[in-house]
């Protein structure tokens, strides 16, 4: 590793704690600055991610020992996902001397969902109606006060609807609040049905030297997994605007550095709520690697190293990106694409998983057009023969 | 390695025989479709690519063992120089039997500066007046016939100006046909100079699926180094196209399956005449990065995995592309480089190499714009105060 505190020197290594895709195209950003790569992960198993670099280790998202010693041999270390506790993060930190971007107390603000509403409702950001819930009177008075059926959520973990279930009445809601581990102490959220229009999403860029944020997009969900983003969003303008200012002001509320994501619900009356946050590159922001002047990516890289922040405008007037979902489960292979890498600005991204299994995320796939609708369109025309 | 013919199956692993910045770029493409990269470098000391991948092997490029070895672990074999003789490319390919595009014969046709003048002349493509030198006779004919100075150059090898001298009169040709080895057997061409008003590239997509060509770009040229790449090229569009065309048929002359890329001296009545032809990417291509729809190094992939080729649409009116050459003998460090990375639409790109001196490639910046004198001043201005 570098003896340099200068990014763009030799030698100069980035750590990822986590080796799937976010870490795989962030890492791709990092060797365009000529930036070396290390990877931790907790799984035996190949990694993507560890095919494209010499420097992988494994061990325990549990073991500070662990990771500091992976620490010590990058001159800086990020996150791909939030499986990692911040006050773990805080000792690898300490421990090894390496700082650790976004740092551990922005994400402390946000790992638990409980603490993650909070600070931002603290922040005057208005977020989807929820309550801890610590009894079965609670469970029964969530549901009189916001309706049924709603959500239950482990306020820790938990991603494309890991983690949540839906309860329909008192006697569900017991029975989820038991398997979410609510009867063990695992703290439990409920959280109300929105009844929206739209679910919209933004990224944003922060660190020392300012913030850059992404237009408004609009991502389209399938059993809670995202299987398209449109971008820009087809909603009003001042609706677009809002998001992208909750989502600054989401970001300063927890002094973030690196780049972040934020998913809102939008409402038939026009108004905002925040459901998630992701302290990281984030599924609705892949379009930006061809879509934007500067991809999510880059701006991570950009932000966690502490260099100036690039322009996030679009490249064409509407970008579609589909996620390719494994439709099989077998080795992984990519099968009835040609039409697809055919079709003018069309871009096809493979995230090298050894193994394919039906609905887990295997690439994307990204259409640059004139118009939302049109492209929209002929991207799912090209994508769906696809079987991954 | 994968078993399956399909480049984009789990374990598919594309080789590289040469690990510098060609490697470098055509493989982070390599990773987006989620193919794995091996690297054959015949330096001790660490290049570039293999900091990006765990599949590297040290060698020497003459020997067909080292190679074949190296092969058996790849699905298929591409280059990044010039420095192998085919016949050894040929008996890699056939000890191995693992398939190198472009193909041996493809580049058996230009490893050699006069076989490759004689092929493109007689695919009916103007090339700079030359002449086998073999004797003292000779140099004297080719100064009376062509004027004083030329270049001699060695037949096999040289780039960036090496290989080549400049002379100006019997007593130093007969000097420098002795430097460069004519008096010990090796093939020496003179090549007349020419009086051009500007030097064109053009690079080639080409395989079983089709051709693309990319537009007709200038380079500029300092000391022998390409310095700067302008696109399109600041010429008549008739011009431009007759480039393209002359471009796509010697690629059709040597039947060539992979990227290639053509310099063009343009004379002041407006012909054109071929200098030299690289079976790679090659630096006047590098704007195609973020300047294209589809970069020299993913329609590289592309054509060698034989997959159907990108769009080589520019994606702004111009482009211009500075080379970051060395400007210090250091351990590599980028210096004063933060206007450049806060211009909008600026893109750096530095290739990890852990040395700097004088004078060596160490990165590039493209600048997009509307304007192409206005693109190119402001990219200077813009690169003008890094150091690295």
């Amino acid at each position: 590793m570098s003896e340099s505190n200068n990014p763009l020197s030799a030698n100069f290594r980035i750590g990822f704690l986590g080796a799937g895709q976010l870490a795989r195209m962030s890492a791709l950003q990092a060797f365009r600055y000529g930036i070396q790569v290390g990877v931790f992960s907790d799984r035996p198993e190949n990694e993507p991610v560890q095919f494209m670099t010499p420097y992988s280790s494994t061990g325990s998202f549990d073991s500070v020992d662990d990771m500091a010693v992976f620490a010590a041999k990058t001159n800086v270390l990020t996150l791909e996902n939030e499986f990692i506790s911040s006050d773990i993060l805080q000792a690898v930190q300490d421990q090894s001397g390496v700082p650790i971007w976004p740092s551990p107390s922005s994400f402390s603000l946000i790992e638990n969902k409980l603490v993650e509403k909070q600070t931002f409702e603290n922040a005057g950001i208005p977020v989807t109606p929820y309550a801890l819930i610590e009894s079965e009177e609670d469970l029964q008075a969530f549901g009189e006060r916001h309706g049924w059926p709603y959500l239950l959520k482990s306020s820790k973990g938990g991603y494309d609807g890991y983690g949540n279930e839906t309860v329909d009445n008192a006697e569900e809601a017991r029975q989820s609040f038991k398997n979410l581990g609510g009867t063990d102490g695992h703290d439990i959220i409920a959280e109300a049905f929105v009844d929206f229009t739209h679910e919209l999403a933004v990224q944003v860029a922060r660190n020392e030297t300012g913030t850059q944020v992404y237009p408004c997009c609009q991502t389209v969900q399938q059993d809670h997994i995202c299987v398209a983003v449109l971008s820009p969003a087809p909603v009003d303008p001042e609706i677009q605007n809002k998001a992208q200012q909750l989502a600054v002001q989401a970001t300063e509320a927890i002094d973030g550095k690196g780049i972040f994501a934020y998913e809102f619900f939008l409402k038939k009356d026009g108004s905002l709520l925040l459901n998630e946050s992701a302290p990281r590159p984030h599924n609705s922001g892949h379009y930006t690697i061809e879509g934007a002047v500067t991809s999510q990516f880059e701006n991570h890289m950009r932000a966690v190293l502490g260099l100036p922040l690039g322009s996030t405008s679009l490249r064409a007037p509407a970008v579609a990106m589909i996620n390719l979902l494994g439709t099989d489960r077998r080795d992984a292979q990519v099968d009835f694409v040609l039409n697809a890498l055919e079709a003018s600005d069309g871009h096809l991204h493979v995230y090298g998983k050894l193994d394919s299994r039906p609905g887990r995320k295997m690439g994307h796939y990204t259409l640059l057009g004139d118009n939302l609708d049109a492209t929209y369109e002929k991207a799912g025309k090209l994508t769906a023969p696809i079987r991954i």
